[in-house]
């Protein structure tokens, strides 16, 4: 089965043409979230067709074209819901109209997350298994859940997706989603600055000396065994280990993935983790897998043909 | 559409005869969890086979028993999974056999939140929504999920009803699951008189003089102005106002109906817990509403019509 796929990113697009468990063809365009989809849709039409012509036979010979988006999308009606900063003005585009015109295949949209969980559950990971959740780890934290093998979409399009918006810190820090103590607001890239600047000790750390924390210099000087570091990541691990029972808790699943930059550092990260839900997750009937994503940035794009399938 | 329905607590069964969405007879019998499941299958038979004579004009009047478990229960395959001091010996039970052996009619079973939201969306106060999330703050903190009309139940039948175990305090108590900082360790019936103890100022708080410190007590000293007393139930109502957020994050409801006995104050529990979500809860789509439960010790017998018809 072939398709066309879009993964959309804040900084960036890439059209590929994927054939079954293959991206075999991929152009990446830069872009600018703050300044809207509608400008950028005529040059993924133009990469798109140009994928086709190479290596369709005919617009027949596609299953359609996936859209990976970052934001709430309510696949049913084919329509972004809401978004958070980036490609404002995608809530009132008629994308599948664009894209029935402009490339004569059929359409479906999905949140990113959604995608990259339907990417490592088909062609990942977490080949197999009907019962995932995704993590990533990032600028926020995203997530999605597949339960018995279906995607969680729920009424608003919202179950699944804001799993880094569970609380685990329930008189903690305000969240940018507008919620307080949120495992994104405690534990995340953008958090993480502000975790350190109020750690005791801080200004004289040598994270004082960074121009701009991130976990990788976190890691850095925790391995260099800085104290303010060590307890910073300490606390993040126990958020992110909290976090990770609550998405057992509230979904079942088999297997969590977990993706992401900060995953550069799996090799701390998951088997924290791993001891972490085998001591704490209320799982009578065993124990819950956590791995790292295989498919990095062609998860979402290896959704194509589950989603189109599943349409 | 008729039905016989059996829910068992930890200190009572009740049986009775369903129609519709009125239970017509109800017989309750003292059980102790505790001694087992086995020893009162008889006197459940016995119980249920009155009911159906005086009720039912033959075996095939009936659609079959309804039975609510206070425990983990595989829906699938009519059995219960696990359970937590009640009724030990219920998985090794072939509860369907006796069912079908001592009253003739089909069977099926179901955790008793989930009994309990289906009883509400059916004849209660959720009526008419099929994206319900019902909680009930007791001794424990029980949850059951529906998702655009189906419950969620997940592969191994824990979805929806540990939502009393979402962690909302990753460096919080142990909770009786295994896990750390449960809404439930933090503020329900059973952790509320260690909370209390362990809240500054406890000794010279009203609370000290209580033999035993239970929500109703609480909120006595709180109403009086009792300092303990009134922080405790601030940060238990924050504690729930977490959890709230948190199930509306993972299961985007429409509608959440609150039960158990800490409800008997929903006058000041619901009000607060309405403006807490509407401040902090991330719903571009609207408000979720919060509704106290409607039927009482009936919910989860009333959910047998629907149980039967959808199985």
């Amino acid at each position: 089965m072939n398709a066309l796929a879009v993964d959309l990113g804040g900084s960036h697009a890439t059209c590929a043409w994927v054939e079954d468990q293959a991206v075999i063809g991929a152009v990446t365009i830069p872009t600018e979230g703050s300044k809207g989809l509608a400008s950028i849709l005529p040059l993924l039409a133009e990469a798109l067709r140009t994928l086709l012509g190479k290596h369709g036979t005919s617009p027949s010979g596609c299953a359609g074209l996936a859209f990976s988006f970052c934001g709430l999308v309510d696949h049913g009606r084919g329509k972004v819901v809401s978004t958070n900063a980036k490609y404002d003005d995608a809530p009132s585009l008629d994308l599948r109209s664009w894209c029935e015109d402009s490339l004569g295949v059929s359409f479906q949209i999905e949140n990113d997350a959604r995608m990259a969980l339907l990417g490592e559950s088909y062609a990942g990971v977490a080949r197999g298994f009907e019962d995932v959740v995704m993590v990533t780890l990032g600028t926020g934290i995203g997530a999605a859940a597949m339960i018995q093998g279906g995607l969680l979409r729920g009424k608003h399009a919202q179950a699944g997706c804001l799993g880094g918006h569970l609380p685990v810190l329930f008189n903690g820090r305000r969240c940018t989603c507008g919620a307080i103590g949120c495992a994104e607001a405690e534990a995340s890239a953008w958090s993480l600055p502000e975790v350190c600047r109020n750690t005791r000790g801080f200004a004289s750390s040598a994270l004082a000396t960074e121009n701009s924390i991130s976990f990788k210099r976190l890691f850095h000087h925790a391995d260099a065994g800085d104290a303010v570091a060590v307890a910073v990541r300490e606390r993040c691990l126990a958020v992110w280990g909290a976090l990770t029972v609550s998405l057992i808790h509230a979904y079942d699943p088999e297997v969590i993935v977990f993706g992401g930059g900060v995953m550069k550092r799996a090799s701390t990260i998951l088997p924290f983790l791993q001891e972490y839900v085998n001591r704490y997750a209320w799982t009578p009937w065993g124990k819950v897998q956590l791995r790292a994503a295989q498919l990095g940035n062609d998860a979402a794009l290896l959704g194509a043909i589950p989603l189109l399938r599943s349409a």
